[in-house]
């Protein structure tokens, strides 16, 4: 792949980190650009009623985090929207999809990474939902692929049921990248847990040798097939 | 079938030709009555925010083309409600279900059709589910058929999942009556695409002729089974 | 089993007896200590909107039952809470998730019996969903065992799909507390059916007899392993 | 349903019975003509190695209890094969569905009813597999409605995995004829268990009770479609 | 996609031009190197017993009709071999993968396009297997796509269940090669049915439009990703 | 668990290591009686016809493996079969069950381990079909749970279909077994791989590790639960 416009549809920050930074950091690395596109704010499910105003400075500093985290893997724009955090299911899911219909316009990609349906996460699969509506596949139709990530913890959580469980079918060798991805993971200090916590950095690494196994390298991210389309 | 009632539940205006349009006009001619429940308006998830005021005339219009339409298929009767287009998910789902109630009460049907539960379209979904809660298999339920059609697009358009595939076992030949859902579905001036629009005219003709094909005819409709109880 | 705490977390009155009463009472009589924690009140759905004050006496009344029904199959506590009959969808998850953990914290539960995520009933959905994100496998959690058990009606009227199937891999004889199930199910007078519903007293005894035979026993309940960890 | 010509294609004797007894007593009575083809012996698996010879008489034997059985449930002709039993996987799949093939020239049928791909037994597996083959929609084929049973212990045995799970979408009341079933059941003494093994009279009785309660009635039997042509 | 080599692997003459003929015109126009391996040789299922000696002048001839569409399909190489017709379950497993392994060897594809796991015939499930086996993604394994195929009559016949059905995620536009897929089709005169049988020329060319349809082009074909390995 | 007798049935030598050496080592420290049914030899595949006698070294030598690893693990007995390695298919499936049948009658065990229906291998698919069928669920069966274990390479190398993948529901901790794990593993020197190869010892640790952050732990062995029994 070279010379494409890749965009990342995450519900939260580090979302884009977890579930594809080794490709985003290998991808623009060959040459193709890559944008995020984030829906959520990140933050306020921890209060029992959502009270944005008590927040903004850990919104802001969260914000911060997604740029530096950007700068390391070479992302060209992230876009940070303010649904609220764990709470998506209260806004219309138009709303959304309407929402990353105007970033698909401006950003015209060629390949779409999101969140699996099966996340146990309820932001994670209205994303999904709403990600599948903006990219139908209607004529003139610009983007050729779509793939879900794995997000640790919200994907394996889930049931041990054929209804949400994350089956990928498309690998990434991220051999050369999964430093970045680790290092790029480390600026979300607020969002950190450690081992043997599904986020944190050593667990990371060994889901990426794991997924790497099954495909005979070191180190890979794995992705469902949505849709390709060999135009 | 003969001497039947049957009730075709639908989440928009065309849905119920789209998805059985010629299995309606054959029902009708070999003796049966059907009845046509359509529960959105159909046009306002074109604005950012809905306002129905605004589009109260175009609203109007889609409601005749629904007349008109109907009569090309023969449904005796058609109930047209007013849930907010493409926003099902901002009304509680009780609220439908009571509506489609009301109208099995006066229908009483014995055979009723709607949308598939796996479609895109959260609408599509929506209506499935309410159908399922109103017409539990309960003693005295007179309803001994539930079969789900699929919608072009929003069947389609959906993951390659199993958790939403639309895999039909249940298939009606239209070879006599495809030309009479074409006429109905060109009534629908508003919603028409053009080739190769999955609601298109042609691509509707095509898809016919596809099912056919895979059960020994040249024109066929195709249903998923949700309940069958032979009495 | 013994010397453990297990907690029911149901969406209405009635359904932790459906569910597992033979199980309830088989673990309290075997030296565990059982919990249950009933979401909503079960009586406002028969209104096309929801009046509470109208339906006090009859919610007072349920919740009385509730203690009988508890009393019979030697519950510990019943913990019940108010959110609205049928109506969960109008409710943020995250709050039912934020209720669900702070019984959790006050019980601190090793087995948890819940419903099964196909169930027809929308309540018994999101009560599932709430489940799993108040019980993730984290470092430190004491929960030990998810199960799902079967609602008669709720869990058989949903769909013939793998979606939501109910596909048992867990029993548990209940031959010796099978007349303690059914004589808690009667105190639930206002929810009784009658033969054949599948809700009624016969019905009950019916399935759990034929739950028994496929386990070579001569009554069982029925449960789907959500998660186990032999720590 | 009158008038229809209906083939049964089970595995071993009594299957038929467990499967579906209940129906074709009643499709019998309501003049439809009803024909069996059983594709096994039934006996010689009990041995190691199979010695046809040793067991004759037994296979006769068993061959007069189909032939009463048949009479109980008004089953016009019974064709039993001789195909090793439980050792079909030894046999060419195309030498059964060449054998099929010749009993469907002979019947003709409207409907075929036979086993579920996902039973535990093997025999009934092939014999599933055969029936797809021999009766493939192709123009000018006469058979409308393909149905698969359940057989105890077989059906539900296996694992509880979409894979191969019984989920049953088609009912047909037998509370007139589910004492036919019982006493056409009771005829195969040398394949009878006792309660509650899954093939007693007492279990089945229950079983058929449960689907019954199911769908608002005191019995049934429960079928999933394969495929029904609405000509 | 170019320079790259691509090996289609089929049960019997004709598959490889019904499952991918279009894409296979298409590859090699775009400067890629196109094989195919046929494994049976299609002919003798016709009789009772398999009697290859008998039938060795329509194999020939079947193998000239081959060389003739790969002609027209500008196929580099086909490799065709003769396990017996609709008899694949009579050869050891191991005997197939040991086959394909050879031409892989030879080959050494980069593509691999091959049968559906869910088609009816068993020959094509078989041939599924072995190519699962024969491609495993151990370390030094050049092939980075396995795709598989649907094949008219086979694919759909199936049970409409998500144990067999396909569900296609991978779309190659095939509107200026489609006319070369119909041609290539008409030069297997032995195999060739008439409208509506779905291998007939006018049912295909239904199929590649329907399918084209699906992703907003006027023809496609469609495929089932196994793994895509992006290196 | 605590004085129980558990089997474990193999199709391979090193199989029961992969699949649930960590758990075996746990459960016979913790005061259970472990043994293992190896069906296969595990050696004569590599040759394109089988020829036991020229192998007969490696196949002693292979027994000697499973026997030092054997008491790594504290495995109190194993029985090694002769079934011919990759080529079960060529085995009636019934020969397969009786073997299965004598050594049940032998340990009589309960709680079974096997392999999982959607590995690769045919010979592990054929497995654990022999073992579902001996260890039906009759009345005065003692086994009480059937669990699966992945097997590094065949679980994770088929199809990514709910038809086939392992999404296990019963996790073991190992974290203080997880070294005499690999320690049992480098005794199969004969059938070592190198890293990344999913079999190798630096392969199977990151495994295991992975599994232990999916549950909160440090190692884990994960299970698909078959069926679990409370009597």
């Amino acid at each position: 792949m070279k010379n494409k416009k890749v965009l990342i549809v995450a519900a939260h920050p580090d979302d884009e980190v977890l579930g594809c930074g080794g490709t985003i950091a290998r991808l623009a690395r060959e040459g193709n650009t890559v944008y995020t596109l984030i829906l959520g704010e990140g933050i306020t499910s921890r209060d029992d009623r959502r009270d944005r105003g008590k927040r903004v400075w850990e919104i802001k500093e969260l914000k911060k985090q997604v740029e530096r985290a950007g700068k390391i893997l070479s992302i060209k724009n992230s876009f940070v929207f303010d649904f609220p955090d764990n709470r998506f299911d209260t806004v219309p899911l138009l709303d959304i999809i309407k929402t990353i219909e105007k970033i698909k316009k401006r950003v015209n990609p060629d390949v779409v990474f999101t969140h699996h349906h099966g996340d146990l996460n309820m932001d994670h699969q209205i994303t999904f939902k709403a990600v599948m509506t903006a990219f139908r596949p209607l004529k003139g139709e610009r983007t050729r692929e779509i793939l879900c990530f794995e997000t640790p913890s919200s994907t394996e959580w889930n049931t041990s049921s054929p209804l949400n469980y994350f089956m990928p079918d498309y690998f990434v060798d991220i051999s050369r990248t999964l430093k970045a991805k680790i290092k790029a993971l480390k600026e979300y200090k607020s969002e950190a847990g450690t081992f043997p916590h599904p986020r944190s950095p050593e667990a990371v690494e060994i889901a990426a040798k794991n997924r790497g196994v099954q495909v005979g390298t070191t180190a890979a991210e794995a992705f469902k097939v949505v849709r390709i389309i060999y135009p």
